[in-house]
């Protein structure tokens, strides 16, 4: 791993589903890690998900915005690095609202970028994700696409992207980017995409997709993301980005089917919302094979593994759709 | 002009350089207009700088901030159109903080957006600037080239294009940006570059231009740049990107020598820092023949013109500086 020498990390955001898996995976794999998250823990049920990681030592859980300068000086003056998952996205609220996404995303992004700089962290990883290339043109999106999100989640995402490489450029602060495909796995709340349909599929409710189901995604499991972004930030160059997916485009109507049948409910729950085709989400991930990363879980057998754990942790998600 | 029927305009940040410009123009050239100018008025004398305006009857000014929603819906309730200059790069502070950029030129223009999307503005036009291009690699900038800037206020400016287009995706609010070159003239405040270079060369100060005098940039004078922008704002077509220039390239050296010529000075009080070239900024501005706009004051005609008018008005610069 080079001269890098990342002892302590700062993990902002690091109680949401990506953050928590990461914090999660750290732990188990580097015995030498120190890791502390900031996060609001405004999303239901944030505190608590983190409990399993509590009693560590190495951990630290510090409850915050990331826009508090204050805090954000204090923690990141510790560490060697700062890794950024906050988003406004995922706190739970559920509507878009453009200067709540540009506070959290994109200011929060520039209170740490501007820590880093002045604490010469040694890595600033900004996770962002594959939408800011916007719906599918031709083929799957390489890095150097330009960005055209469409919609605000996105918008500020790229937002945020553009403020950490200027960072980059005026002041030398090395930072990264990854990109990745739409996340799922065990731990994923209710209200976000493919636990949704999980949670409907199981409680025998209809699993309704956007559009006339012939759309596509690229859908990774969580230990798979989870361990592309850890690659990137221990051995990807900085001033680059790094999209991160498994390169298998999956449609709504696939997605459907396989949860439907996993949670063995009758393919006939499936409903297609029948407006065109909706769009279409692909990213070229071949950036991340020099690094060594390869998903390790595969469509359809992630969701399989994926539903088992929502049938064996009922309460766990029932709680959190209530809240 | 269509079916446009702007009667009513809400200009935010229209205290500043540009803004103000802007305004002065509008009400000379338009009976009709009504106009509300939206600033904090943080920029030192701005409050002063729209006297000679104040007394008009279609003219109002609100001291505010454009994050401020109350305010905002307000006046946007009121109006038929939005035009954002808000900018933190121009209030004055002088140190480019990354968190205030985003901010005012992040959170403003999404506060301007929400609103202009609730009251169905028939225009939303977003002031930014040729450098969201970032520096020059080959030929001059168009409007499809990627943005890639290097300095924190260029990259708040694409950060919020990204959110205005990702309004106008989402939301059907209609758009425009206009990206223009380095705009100069008279009541430029004296912290902004060829002002400046205009009060040392009249003071006897020495001319301080980065780099070996070699880069090159596109300089256009403060009557065209507005008369520009209000050609996007009634004739372009939403959804789309203008830039704004004359077309011609003129390095630091010749600025500085006819800045100089223009005050009297000798060549001898230019300085050059001598660290490389610098970078060149270029804009091709084909899109705007179509509308019927072409640059009326050249350079080097227009900075003597301004020369003279510092000279005719040096109280007003020196209160400024010293402000």
């Amino acid at each position: 791993m080079g001269k890098l020498r990342i002892r302590h990390l700062l993990v902002a955001g690091g109680a949401g589903f990506l953050g928590s898996a990461f914090v999660r995976d750290r732990l188990r794999a580097d015995p030498e890690i120190l890791i502390t998250v900031l996060d609001t823990l405004r999303r239901p049920g944030a505190g608590a998900d983190l409990d399993d990681v509590g009693e560590d030592g190495r951990f630290t859980l510090v409850q915050g915005d990331v826009r508090d300068r204050t805090v954000v000086e204090r923690l990141a003056a510790a560490v060697d690095a700062t890794i950024n998952f906050a988003s406004e996205e995922f706190t739970g609220s559920g509507v878009a609202d453009g200067p709540a996404l540009a506070r959290t995303d994109i200011e929060g992004t520039a209170v740490l970028l501007e820590a880093a700089r002045k604490f010469r962290h040694q890595r600033f990883l900004l996770v962002s994700s594959g939408e800011v290339y916007g719906p599918l043109k031709a083929a799957a999106n390489r890095e150097e696409d330009r960005l055209a999100p469409t919609s605000l989640p996105a918008s500020v995402r790229a937002a945020a992207e553009i403020l950490a490489s200027a960072y980059q450029a005026s002041y030398g602060v090395p930072v990264l980017i990854t990109r990745a495909t739409t996340a799922y796995g065990p731990r994923q709340p209710v209200n976000q995409f493919v636990a949704s349909l999980i949670a409907s599929a199981l409680s025998g409710q209809t699993v309704l997709i956007a559009g006339n189901g012939s759309a596509t995604r690229d859908y990774l499991h969580i230990d798979d993301q989870v361990a592309g972004i850890a690659r990137v930030l221990w051995k990807g160059e900085p001033g680059t980005v790094y999209n991160i997916g498994d390169g298998v485009q999956i449609s709504g109507s696939q997605l459907a089917e396989t949860v439907l049948d996993a949670c063995g409910k009758p393919s006939s729950l499936k409903r297609l919302t029948r407006e065109g085709p909706g769009w279409s989400y692909a990213v070229d991930p071949r950036r991340m094979r020099p690094l060594g990363w390869d998903p390790l879980v595969r469509f359809p057998e992630g969701i399989r593994q994926t539903v088992d754990w929502y049938r064996r942790n009922e309460s766990w998600w029932r709680l959190r759709a209530v809240a």
